[in-house]
């Protein structure tokens, strides 16, 4: 019995390309440090099990994120696997410790609104984007893909609402300094189909072509995967999610983690597009990862497909 | 600060009709009986929110659903408010029971599939409809409106992927008997968008209109509210829904429950879509529900917005 069945709709993306956030946004607020040994195995196991862009850990100074600490323990034990392994720069600083193991994808993280830019970059907007441009331009020129994250692009826990024009005008300034691709954050998981699918087509309208984004979605509220399929709706082709839902936001207590990568993949599996995951793997990935958190995964696919799912008599 | 922000998408609806079907299909399920008192006033606290349909209960024999024997003491504490208060009735016998009570509104439940018809109602799909013939026809003399509930339209626990063209035949028999509209029951939660989408053409083109559609989706596989969004694109404006996520398949151990209203009420909110619903009672209503039950509820939206959700200084 193969399920769900596959439905294939005209108009969406043929092959849709998972970036995997579980190692790095997955477990940076857990506060229990998991060992380099564990984070190794977790990479390795979401490689076996087909995810070909696994982002693999932060050079954040140790300070702001403790549990990435290890990042240059981790990244040579994972960097032989046949996967793209993006890494997030800060600075400069990180840039270079990056580049000195080989990295050859890097992440730098901008934010919409001047709020978190303050409280997560200590800058303004225009700040954070004047430290980024020398990161942007010496990865570029070291050969390196840059991604540039872009934080609050829906809703902001200080500000609210956030206006499409000006995630326009910050994500046209990251394409400027010269980011590959760009991941539309839903950070505190506000976001519904229609907002999505507004600043996708302002964005499309600003230069911005829909090839160079991606969405990632909090599920927050339970949204994440219909607003991942509004998304699909308007061609983008690349989306983050985290194995088992696992991550969140600490600068909202109830933030529920990431999109599940899992859920993601039973939908993308019943609308025929390919992702080339195993599901099963991953699912066996997320529950031994859940069993080293001691908590079980949020994630409802990992839940149901790791129970006996047999048909019950009454 | 009002989140979501509203952005509505040309084509959808205007207004969307909510089934709320917690205390019913919630609550069916529980192992340990609800106090009467606790039902009505979940009820009452239901239309208070400003749902406008509550499913109430079900006139099916005891020994099957022992949860809601108490329907003959709790259809009269409940049938003063001003709400659509649709009851199940499984037969004639549950016909009579109900309109001995003055409810306007009754539902029969078939299948889409032989093995649940066998399982559920211990009859072949046609023995079945056979069966109901007498109650809706009886069921429309008496000015009664009628919903025919449709299990397993997606998938089946025991056959897999059911094929659209065999709901589409059960779909229009339910219509030819009379029934005023038919839900679309995703039992075991497998549906993606695509196969929302093409049992929503394929019902049309077979001259059931999408007015008198509703669909149910369960939340198995994270797929609930994704499959809203197709369905919504498609034209469908009555969405069953349970309050807190509340409810389950007996036939499926790890079958997770509804649609949670909350989760929806947040989605169509976000695109401008009117409910009626007000979301601070409704999941302090839920709150209120999963405390009597003594589990947390998984809608998404209740867990947010149940904790404080201000924002946390690092």
């Amino acid at each position: 019995m193969t399920l769900p069945m596959e439905v294939p709709v005209p108009g969406l993306p043929a092959r849709v390309r998972i970036h995997e956030v579980g190692a790095r946004d997955g477990l940076q607020n857990e506060k229990a440090v998991v060992p380099v040994e564990v984070k190794a195995e977790f990479v390795g196991r979401l490689a076996g099990a087909g995810l070909s862009t696994i982002e693999a850990t932060s050079f954040v100074h140790p300070k702001w994120v403790p549990q990435l600490a290890d990042a240059e323990e981790l990244y040579p034990r994972v960097a032989a696997l046949p996967v793209a392994l993006p890494v997030l720069v800060p600075n400069e600083r990180g840039l270079d410790r990056a580049l000195a193991l080989g990295a050859r994808r890097v992440a730098v993280f901008a934010s919409a609104t001047e709020s978190f830019a303050r409280a997560n970059l200590n800058r303004t907007v225009d700040e954070s984007l004047a430290m980024f441009a020398p990161v942007v331009a010496r990865a570029k020129a070291a050969g390196v893909h840059v991604r540039g994250y872009l934080s609050m692009c829906f809703g902001d826990p200080w500000e609210g609402a956030v206006p499409v024009a000006r995630v326009v005008r910050v994500c046209r300034a990251l394409k400027e300094l010269g980011c590959d691709e760009i991941s539309l954050g839903d950070t505190i998981g506000v976001a519904t189909p229609g907002h999505v699918t507004a600043l996708l087509d302002a964005l499309t309208a600003g230069g911005v072509p829909v090839d160079t984004l991606a969405v990632h979605f909090h599920d927050t509220y339970g949204q994440a995967l219909a607003n991942t399929l509004a998304a699909l709706q308007r061609g983008v082709s690349t989306v983050d999610a985290s194995a088992g839902g696992l991550g969140g936001c600490p600068y909202a207590k109830s933030a529920t983690g990431n999109l599940a990568t899992e859920d993601l993949v039973w939908m993308l599996r019943g609308l025929g597009i390919d992702t080339g995951v195993d599901l099963d793997r991953l699912v066996a990935t997320s529950v031994w990862m859940a069993a080293h958190l001691g908590r079980p995964s949020p994630s409802r696919t990992v839940r149901a497909l790791s129970h006996d799912d047999s048909p019950q008599e009454q």
